[in-house]
Formats: structure tokens, sequence, C-alpha cells
């Protein structure tokens, strides 16, 4: 069998999230591919991607592999492309080996966070970030930002989840603003369902004066799953790179 | 009566362009803005653009002017802008005399055109601009655009439309280029309708080798206004900023 990886982009707009869906499974980003990959190759293709996206969440670098009795020429991904709708790209593709996994191989993934910080709301990033109208100072998302990294217990910083261990190392949180506009990247080995909407959800909650530093260190010791409070919109949230 | 000048932010795609429609007057985002403001000052309120948006066409800095009995406060803007829809926004607004008109009074625009450049098409942009999948050199663009700087009567350039006179001045054509984004600054006096997607359409179409200067230069010259071949599609222009 012939395995290949393939790097997407999608705006997660108009799906039901990553995970195919048994009802409708077109409504989801994996059944959607897979529904033109199986078509264009004419077998019952399934797709493994590096892990699930929520709905209204998006991907700049989701990665997915499958097998496939053919051989693909680079003419083959262009196709593709071109059957597939304009809100999910193809933009690489490789052929690795049998044994590559997307989701088992992966050991760093970053996920990125857009705030429209403007007070009227960009009409272009609308669907693409979480609008916040109060002025939000980078120095105090930066402050809080810090209790999260290195390796902690996340379990209240996450959905339910069937996870053996909610232990996760985020490796950095990084800024960059550039007009009205704040970008939040996480890098991590893994994360857990929700696990960065409800971290940035208490950056932002700080940098509101909503929530203190002691209240959110006392949430991730206290590992309550149903203590928390605020879970920041997945329309802000982007899976940016997963590396392997 | 009080004057009040407001700029505006608009994405298009959903609205049949600025002018107002008999028939259903809120799918244009003039109809639209009235029937807010109507409502929300219980007059019958009538604006006026600086010009007139095609269908799908995008604006950064749209500016209009609406005459009303009632002082406005800033509180009274916020409130307009939680009434207008998320695709329009009110970025700002100013109390001017009783004589300003947005289109009368407007000396100087700059329109933009975003071309995705990239192979595969960026989801996120796809309402947002036209998507060019072959390379297109910046030099080449830069080369076409010189023809079309200064004054010329743009009849060719532009369809049907009732101005007494097609003469144009166009100060500068900038290009900005970031990744695989190309932007297309137009200055000038005015524009006639679907002038700069048709400067545009001529500019990629030199870009793609598909026409030569000389036969931009003929078209320019001849003053026919069913030779022309191209318009770039309106997703990619956005009304970018009004002078007074």
């Amino acid at each position: 069998m012939n395995n290949y990886k393939l790097e997407i982009q999608y705006d997660g707009t108009k799906y039901k999230g990553w995970q195919r869906l048994k009802e409708n499974p077109s409504k989801s980003i994996q059944g959607k591919i897979e529904e033109i990959l199986s078509k264009y190759l004419n077998e019952n293709i399934e797709i493994i991607g590096s892990g699930r996206t929520d709905a209204g969440v998006h991907a700049i670098g989701q990665v997915c592999n499958f097998k496939t009795i053919k051989e693909l020429e680079e003419n083959d991904f262009q196709n593709i492309n071109n059957y597939l709708p304009s809100d999910i790209r193809l933009i690489n593709y490789l052929k690795v080996s049998e044994k590559f996994h997307s989701r088992y191989n992966a050991n760093k993934k970053i996920y990125m966070y857009k705030i429209d910080n403007s007070s009227y709301g960009n009409p272009f990033i609308r669907n693409f970030s979480c609008h916040i109208p109060e002025k939000l100072e980078i120095e105090k998302l930066v402050e809080a930002s810090k209790i999260f990294i290195g390796s902690h217990d996340f379990t209240a910083f996450s959905k339910n989840s069937n996870k053996k261990s909610c232990v996760r190392e985020i490796f950095s949180i990084n800024f960059k603003k550039h007009d009205d506009i704040i970008e939040i990247y996480f890098e991590g080995d893994g994360f857990l369902y929700n696990m960065v909407r409800m971290i940035t959800g208490s950056l932002i909650n700080y940098g509101l004066n909503k929530i203190s530093l002691k209240e959110i260190e006392i949430l991730l010791e206290n590992k309550k799953r149903d203590s928390f409070r605020y879970t920041a919109p997945p329309q802000g949230l982007f899976l940016y790179q997963v590396f392997y």
C-alpha cells in the first residue's frame, strides 16, 4: 500500500468539525475530504488526521494521511484540489513510509488563537477571530500565560475526553500584535479537547479584570472539570502547525 | 439640520452592491444602513455615499453622510454599530457642516485590488481576493500599469454609465506583495463603473501573457466600450479610502 501525507488548510465556518459524522459525513472536514478522495481514486479511502478540530475551528496546517493501492503523481494532487471545495485546500503532499501515522507520530503542535481587539469588529475577519472590543493589554495576557507553560494536569482546562492522562506540556505561548489584532501561539506536545479555547478564555478574562491570577492558578491546581467559566469561541482558533 | 459623516467598512459578499434597491432595500449596503439609522432615529434617513460599489465588492473606508434633526453623541454611534450586522461596521463618525456632501466633495479615492497568487487558493481570503494560480511577476504588472497613469479617456475601461465625460486622472498605481498576496492600490480623482476591475483585468492578462502592452494601449486609445475582454471579479476589490 502507498501512504500519502497531506497538509491541508480549511475555513471551518461551515463544518461541524474535523471528525466524520455518521449522519452527514460531508458536513465534517474529514468526511468531505474522504468523499472527494474516494470518488477520485475509486477506492474506499479513510484519512487519519493529526487530531480533531471542533465545529467552526480552522486549520492553517492540519496534517492527515491515507493509504491507497494507487501510485499518485503531482497531477493527481492538483486534480484532487480542483475537486475539493474552496474552503478546504490541499497545500502539500508527500509519499511517506507505510508506518507513518498522522496522529501517533505527531510530537509537537502549534495552535493559534486570533483576537480582534478593534472597538468596532473588523468585518473581514469576523469568522476568523474572537472580537473583544475592550482594550486588552498584551503585558497582562503574557503574565497570565506563564501559569500554563510547562507540564501540568490540564483536567480543569478540558472538556470531557476519554484520555487516560490529562498531563500535557506546553513549551511556549507567544504573542504577536499588529494593529488591533492579537495572535496567541500555543506550542505543546499535545492539547486536550477545548484546552486552547479554555486557556485563551482565562487569559482574556484576566485581561478584562474578571478573574485574578490566583483564581487561574487554583483552577489549574484543583483539576476540577466543572469549575471553569469561559471557553473562548471556536472561530478564533486555528490548528497552525503539526511537527513529526 | 445636523449633518454626520460616517466612515464604514463592509464585507460585500452577501450584498447586491452599495446602491439601494427598490425591491429589497436591505440586500444593498446603503439600504441596510438606512434601515438601521431610520429605526434608531425614528426618522426617514437617506444616506449619501461617496460612490457606488458593485455586488460582492468590499469597503475598508467607504464614506457617507446623512442629515437628521437629532443631535447625536458617541453613545448613539456605538448603539448604531450594535444594530448593524457584523459585515457592515461603522468605524468613524464626525459632525460636519450642513454643506458637506460625500460624493460631490470627494477629491481623491483609493481602490485596492487583492490577488491571491498561491497555487492552491488561500481558503481564508477566498471571498476577499481574486485567485490566480499561475505565478505573476510584479515587474510585468508594474510595467503595464504605467499605461494607465495620468489623465485618460477611460471609455474602453468602463461599463455603461451616463457620465458626461469619461476622462479621469489616475495619480498612481502602487503594488504591495507579501507571501502569495499581491495588492494593487489605484489612486485617482474618480473612477468609472467597473474601471478598476477592467484595468486590473488587463494587468493580470498581461502578466499571464494573454495580451500585449500594445494591445492594451490600443484599447485605451480606441475608446470603444465593447472591445474589452476581461473584467477582474468583484470579490478582489476594496474601496480603500476617500479624501476630502
